[in-house]
Order: structure tokens, then sequence, then C-alpha cells
């Protein structure tokens, strides 16, 4: 019997290197910066929605995109209820929450209603809301990237000049793999990564016992091997979650809680570094 | 000035209720599973291996069908490091693995390679899985799915005789809307769901002091809500988590685990009621 082994066939590997484009910032902002992560479930948005708090804190102009069309997380997180408003029926006004201009597919459909949407349909929202959402002089914005590297990512990196990204992952090997091709992309795609952070890196008990529930030191790992910036571990904690859940992010309700100093520590050393 | 707020456009609205399509059941297997999150990130994989193995256990044949194209974690967790054989160039032959007939993107491509596609490139290949893969007599094929309601979601309701789903979430707020949202979709394709897990439910010390690090009971309360069955609890247990990342299934590895048997009911139960 003749055998032989598969790879991917060449139909498929063409596609598999994007081609150039022009890119042209978001209208009305001066950075955009990506929060990603390649796996879900990370605690990504919950990254996102606290990382712009603190860059606000220290003085900047910030809004945030919800660019996870199939599970938005921006309206529970940040409290928001209202749908936005058109002047023209064309373009769409940031809803502005905690001093931040904000923007979801959530704002337009119910809570329970799910995207059953085929890839062209993500491309055309993700269209509407970098060309049609009229932002208001910020200087960052903020991009929650779904996870995965598909329509949204592509769409981002051919047609959005995207000034960096932060790729966030747990320390388990598992999530690991999702972090190499994600900086695989990014670089595929010259998306300049401003660093990774490792999240839910250990649990500490009351009596200040530390678990690592999903492993140690893997992002830092990473981070070396492919020479990018390590920017630092965030413990599970959960007062950071009840906040999240809460609708009113930590560093709002409780800036000087050492979490909130973790993510304002993070938004200076990214301003500093990069900007 | 003339405010009006918005919701979705007809035009997207009209993309959103699916059309009815003649389903077949994937060739070779008798009964169809997708395990699906809406989410990711909260164990859906390391479920799916885990109840993949429960279900060998309890005498069926099993196949694992990985439709996870952009976070392939099959290869890993169920230690497969060769490329599938095709005896005509057409055809692929799944690989077995602890007794498991196995298919994964991840085979196919060196783990650190993005699959920096769009969604119709997506969907050619889980075609390609559903149907040139020569999956070989067996009683489940259980599909991993990736998060969201997309793509993947949508060839599988509308081509494939889809037997069931189980969802699983963690307990956290901003979780269980993605839930909500999962169970809409699967309500709306009309794929029956066989149940809700609700995992990584609470974190217990080695001193038995229990926290319930992302909540508590809020998978339970949906499936009262939403008249579904709740299958029960997994909690966060580093022995389950350590045994995926090595690359032998906790139930594969040590079968007599307390979470290991936790797995073994699950698939009893499923096969009891519902095959």
């Amino acid at each position: 019997m003749d055998k032989k082994t598969v790879g991917l066939s060449d139909a498929f590997k063409g596609n598999m290197t994007p081609k150039s484009f022009s890119k042209n910032p978001i209208k009305g902002t001066k950075f955009t910066i990506a929060i990603s992560s390649a796996k879900g479930g990370v605690g990504k948005s919950t990254f996102a929605m606290n990382f712009a708090l603190a860059l606000k804190s220290t003085g900047s102009k910030v809004g945030i995109l919800d660019a996870d069309i199939y599970g938005p997380s921006l309206p529970k997180m940040m409290s928001i209820k209202n749908k936005p408003e058109s002047k023209d029926g064309k373009s769409l006004v940031p809803i502005e929450q905690y001093g931040i201009q904000c923007m979801s597919i959530g704002f337009l459909v119910d809570e329970e209603t799910p995207m059953i949407w085929r890839g062209p349909m993500v491309t055309s929202a993700i269209k509407t809301f970098t060309e049609k959402v009229l932002w208001n002089n910020l200087d960052f914005i903020i991009v929650d990237m779904p996870p995965g590297t598909g329509d949204t990512q592509l769409t981002f990196a051919q047609q959005i000049k995207v000034d960096g990204a932060i790729i966030i992952s747990t320390p388990q090997e598992i999530a690991l793999a999702d972090v190499k091709r994600g900086i695989r992309m990014f670089d595929k795609l010259k998306v300049p990564i401003l660093g990774l952070v490792d999240n839910m890196s250990f649990f500490e008990t009351d009596n200040g016992r530390k678990y690592n529930i999903f492993g140690e030191d893997g992002v830092e790992k990473i981070a070396k091997n492919y020479n990018k910036e390590f920017l630092g571990k965030i413990p599970i904690d959960i007062d950071l979650r009840v906040a999240a859940d809460s609708g009113k992010p930590l560093v709002e309700k409780e800036s000087d809680h050492k979490i909130s100093k973790l993510f304002i520590e993070f938004a200076k050393k990214i301003k500093k570094n990069y900007f």
C-alpha cells in the first residue's frame, strides 16, 4: 500500500501569507493599541477595560473599541445599557462611561442575542466600528480583540494603523501554544508587539499561601524566547473579577487597590516606552 | 438637533436568521456530540478530551474532531506529533491515540504556525474534516468547537447532523452572558442541548478551604432559567491541568482520580439519557 503523510495543500498555504495594504489610523484617534490573546478566557477584556482606565488616570483621553463580535464583554463590564445615537443615520456616537468613549456590538443588540455570522459579516461590522464611529479627539483607542487569528485580526492588520499589541495569557502550556501563534501572527502582519502579560499568574489564599493553579513563568519564558518585552504578572484576584462582573472595573472602583496600581504601572510603562 | 438611537440595520438583521439545510451524519460515525462554550478559555478542550476518554472507558468507540482552527489544542493534549496518512491524496486517516481516533488542523502545520484565515477558509477546512476523514466505525465523535458563534458553528449546524451539544462555562457573570448567547444559538439552529457543565467551579486548598474564584452557581441558575439539564460541577484541579499540559488527559492517566470519576459519571449519564 502506498502510504504517505500529508500537510496542508498548496492552495491553503498560499492563503497564509497576507498581502500588504495601506493602513490608516482610526479617525479621531492618535494611537491604536490592540489587546490580544489568541486564546479566549485569559482575562483579556478585564485587562483591556482596566488598562484603558489606567491610561485615563495618567491624563490621556481614551476610548475602548470592543472588537469581539461573538462575545462582547464591554456593555456588562462598563455598565452600559443604552444604545448609541446617530445624527445622520450612518455614523455612530460612542457612549461615554467613566470618562472613556466606548463602542461595542453589544450596544446594538440585546445581551442574549447571538451574532450567528459568517466572516464577511464580521468584517463589515469591524469596518463600521473603525470608519463610522465619531471618536472624539482620543490619545489612545484600546481595541479588545476576539480570540483567534481570523477575520477581525486580518481586517485590523490590513486596514488599520495598529501602533502596537499587548498579548495577554495565562501561564499554562496549552495557552502558551496560542501565544506563540499570536506572536507569529503579529510579526507576519507587521504589528509591533508592545509586550506580554502573565495573567491569572497565581492564586494567594487569605493566609498568604500561593498556588500556581495554571503553572508558572510560562509567559515570561516565551517573551524571552521571542525577544519581546515581558510587562509583568497579574495574580488571580477575586476583587478584580467581582468588579468586572459588577460593571465598574477595579481601577475605576478602587484606584489604590494593589491590582489597580499594577494596571497604572503598566499604563505608565507603555506610555514612557512607546508613545 | 435630530438625535436618534440606533440598533442593527435591517441588512444585518436579515442575516441573523439561518436558513434550514439538509444535514448528514459525519461518515463513519453514529452520533456527533459538540462540546461548546461560546466563550474561550473555560476548559472546553480539557473537558472534550477527558469526556471522550470517559466514553471510551464505558465501552464505546470514540473519535475526537478538533474543530478549533485558530487554536487547536488536541495535538498537545493528546501527545500527537505525527502527520496523518493519506492513501489517495484526498482522504485523511485519523490518528489513533489512547484508543481514540483523532483529527486536528494542528496535525497539518507546525505548532507555532498561526492560521491567519478568513471565514471561508475555515469553512473549507471544517468540510475537509467532516467529509474527507476516514473515521472508522465510531459510536461517538466528540467535536471540540472553537469559541464564538461564527463560521464553524454555522457550518456544523447547517451541514452536519449534530445529535447534541454540551455547553461548558465557568460561573462568572461575564462568561454567563456568552453561555446565554450559546444556548440561543443552538436553539435557533435546532441543535439539542444535552446539558450544561459548571467548570472551574471552585478551588479547594490543601487544607480543604474552598474559594469561589469565579463566582458561584451561575451555570446552574442559567440551566434552570432556560430549562436545560445541569450536568454538574467540576472544580479547578491542578492535576487535571497538569495532565492536559503533559499530553495524557487525567481520565487516561489516572482513571480512579476523583475528577476522572466525575467525567466517567458524565459519560454514563449522557449515554443513559440520550443514546
